[in-house]
């Protein structure tokens, strides 16, 4: 099939990136497409933000508040960041030019659960939303919308957006057609009801997206890859990590805590995941499932080579090869591919339902287990909390993986206490670092320290934790969580103050 | 019927206090009854702790691991700390002997999501649990247990358990029969299922407990009074406090976000929850709902004016003159309140469908969002976290309230960065002082530093904030999250100096 927009009306709205981009008026809010870099709108946001380049150029003072899945693109986050085009920026990011913007405090940004997103807007807790902009993969007769690469919060955007813009994507995959679950038996409390989800290949909803024709106001035609950023293979810190993973499950299954199948795995992006998928893959593991956010390479291996049954997501984020061998087995990936949208992937209900195993990266652990995930120094923002926070609350497990340092050394993993708290002390039950791993289940504070002290910390910091940790124990206001206030962030000061926390 | 033990099996095991503690070894982990100073073990701990007294007197070291459902009371926690004869102690407590011990670093205590404990008790993180301690308020014939005045834990406690000692406690209401809905449906992942409760008000189970009376060494009889403070009447902080959620609640309203009929309501236990309640009586409001963890007094007078139309919880926390009322109007209250395991009444899955409205305490606050539940200056515990973060992380509203200040004004409510967090800046929605009122939805950290100085800090305390604001967002290392990490924590480091923050 050829023709991607079938749909009689819409096709009669087809209009410019440029004509589609001037209904977008300053103040506005819009909701965009986009989650780790898949499904974005590719073109709209580029013309908007040279149109409103040359309103700026002019004292013009164009902004617009810009929600969207999680993390998006240069074409997107970029290009808008870049002619300081965003008043305020929700959910994750992870766009140098937006970073720079944030942090240098000329951009408010709201680090918000991600699942807490869709439902947020819907309770009115983001005021109105102007316009959705969304990309799409086709468009049926009927007018109901082909997804994309990534559902993220697409659904709950045409739902609740007052005008719809619509971008077809002629690159993305027709073969995308059918992957997608859409769940629309969400409702507002008091009326919400059990969803029906109990194994992570249950389909509940429908494979295509809703949207009232009347809303739409354009129909923007494009042929544009997504990010796709190249698959990097894993570095020998995330292989060391990925082995001490690798070991612990095994113990939990001699241990008779999990079987040979594990449990659904959840895991972030980067390198430390895909080590850890792919250890699964060497370790002779079978059947397994993912019950997470985004489908990368690795799994795609692992689907073909049985070690994952099947794999649930928002996003499907490739690299050129990947995206090349998923069309080459297409049938056989749509089998066991399932893409839901991000307040179903990332649902406290159901990630506690199935008991996912949550695997996430994280900036730094302190000695008693809090998790920092998105401040560098208590005060810079990298990307956001995206859905670690709900996935480690409500998994059956929680791990938090990072290198014992950073920078060549001047930044410890571990430190005296978090700069900025992520996840607490009573959601994380598992830290991992090159050093080794630390599980914390079942202990009081100082007892995970100790642990944490004696396998993750790297021997260049090992002393001076040690140090900290027994002065505390003496010094300590209190002997529950034993701190020197005065100490307690003081290597962070160092390292602002001197380049190392050395 | 006068006969609480009416299996002639059970009957035959009635021992004395002495006889059935005997039957606890050190080392043990022993799994209690017993919730907010509701349904505790009496006898059997206190006898527990003389013979520990005299162990422990000739050097023996007689300690074991304890769990309840949360705090309990002097002749549990108490007798057990003052004898040195807990080594472990978990989730929540607020007994003076216990904080005690735990801040003089001699008593390990892990701080736990309530609606984690049994979960994690099943999956097996805190290893065997050797003897179940339960009260009950009676045994029918067929050996099912009338629950007491609090579930708690008790079903998994009886479940898990290698052996089962019961309290038969006569001082308990025998009209507590039938109140009680006791969920049997729970499993572990991979095979657990929707819980099918949609409304506060719906039973899903059955009103007695189950146990094996394989299991049951020893049955003790009882005739004593639960904890029940006296209710003590809100102070004037409290009321402006309770003023402003109120006048919040009907701006809600007015902006459509609520109905008159608002949304089930949780309420940590204290004087500024019992002058919300107080308030939404004297304001009108009618059939309301309270889906929380206790039944307090002011609950009873609003389920019989008809401010509330019902309430469920897990624990039934009463006053002296509260149980007489009770008593006076059994039936009508028995149709009005339900009393459920402690992992359903803060179930994150059922919490965020029914879409709580969460108004909890806390200890202090800082400028960005962020709030301290559990920790004096970082380091002294004061209770535990409880079931704060279930209900704040997936109700529909997150609401923390405190005194803007403590200690006759040496220390501030609102601080530049808390001193230990238990709820992060993505958890808390609304911050109340008696000061003010801070909605914090929708806006990012600067903005939320702002309105948290302008409405809810002390004046005393609002020109130090402000500066340390000012400074931080221009010194600051990123820009995002302001911080001055040298200061951050000097207010409680200044309290411990010198006892005020000033």
């Amino acid at each position: 099939m050829n023709e991607r927009i079938r749909h009689p009306g819409l096709r009669n709205l087809r209009r410019t990136a440029t004509e589609a981009a001037a209904l977008i008026q300053p103040g506005m809010t819009v909701a965009m497409s986009g989650f780790t870099g898949a499904g974005y709108p590719k073109a709209v946001p580029q013309a908007l933000a040279a149109h409103m380049e040359q309103v700026n150029a002019a004292g013009g003072g164009f902004r617009i508040r810009v929600l969207t899945g999680a993390s998006t693109a240069p074409e997107l986050d970029g290009a808008l960041a870049r002619v300081e085009g965003m008043e305020l920026r929700l959910p994750y990011q992870s766009d140098p030019a937006v970073r720079e913007r944030i942090n240098a405090g000329t951009l408010d940004y709201i680090d918000i659960h991600l699942s807490h997103v869709a439902q947020h807007t819907w309770f009115g807790f983001f005021g109105n939303i102007d316009v959705a902009v969304i990309e799409v993969a086709g468009i049926l007769e009927d007018g109901r919308l082909i997804p994309s690469s990534s559902v993220g919060n697409n659904k709950t955007w045409l739902e609740r957006a007052d005008k719809v813009i619509l971008e077809v994507n002629r690159w993305q995959p027709a073969a995308l057609e059918g992957m997608h679950d859409i769940y629309y038996g969400t409702a507002l409390p008091p009326d919400r009801k059990p969803i029906p989800l109990v194994r992570p290949d249950d389909r509940i909803g429908e494979p295509w997206l809703r949207v009232d024709p009347a809303k739409v106001i354009a129909v923007v035609e494009t042929d544009a890859p997504d990010r796709n950023s190249p698959f990097s293979a894993p570095d020998a810190t995330s292989e060391r990590i990925a082995g001490h993973v690798l070991e612990f499950l095994a113990h939990e299954i001699k241990r008779g805590r999990l079987t040979d199948n594990l449990l659904p795995l959840q895991s972030g992006v980067g390198n430390i995941s895909n080590a850890v998928f792919a250890g699964l893959g060497k370790g002779g593991y079978q059947g397994l499932t993912a019950y997470t956010e985004v489908i990368q390479d690795g799994m795609l291996q692992l689907l073909k080579d049985g070690t994952l049954r099947m794999a649930s997501a928002t996003s499907f984020s490739l690299s050129p090869a990947g995206i090349e061998a998923f069309n080459r087995d297409v049938e056989f990936y749509r089998e066991r591919i399932v893409l839901r949208p991000q307040e179903i992937s990332n649902h406290p209900e159901l990630i506690r339902r199935l008991g996912c195993i949550a695997m996430n990266g994280m900036i730094e652990a302190d000695i008693y287990g809090n998790v920092n995930s998105t401040h560098i120094a208590g005060s810079r923002i990298m990307n956001g909390i995206g859905g670690s926070g709900d996935f480690a609350r409500n998994g059956y497990l929680s791990i938090f993986m990072a290198g014992s340092t950073a920078k060549n050394g001047s930044i410890s993993g571990i430190v005296p206490m978090v700069s900025h708290v992520d996840h607490t002390e009573h959601d994380a039950m598992v830290l991992v670092t090159e050093q080794g791993l630390a599980d914390l289940r079942g202990l009081a504070p100082k007892q995970r320290a100790r642990l944490v002290i004696a396998n993750c910390v790297h021997p260049d910091y090992r002393p001076m934790l040690q140090d900290y940790f027994d002065r505390a124990c003496h010094a300590s206001y209190g002997k529950h969580t034993p701190h020197l206030l005065g100490e307690a962030l003081s290597w962070h000061q160092r390292f602002i103050d001197t380049g190392s926390m050395r």
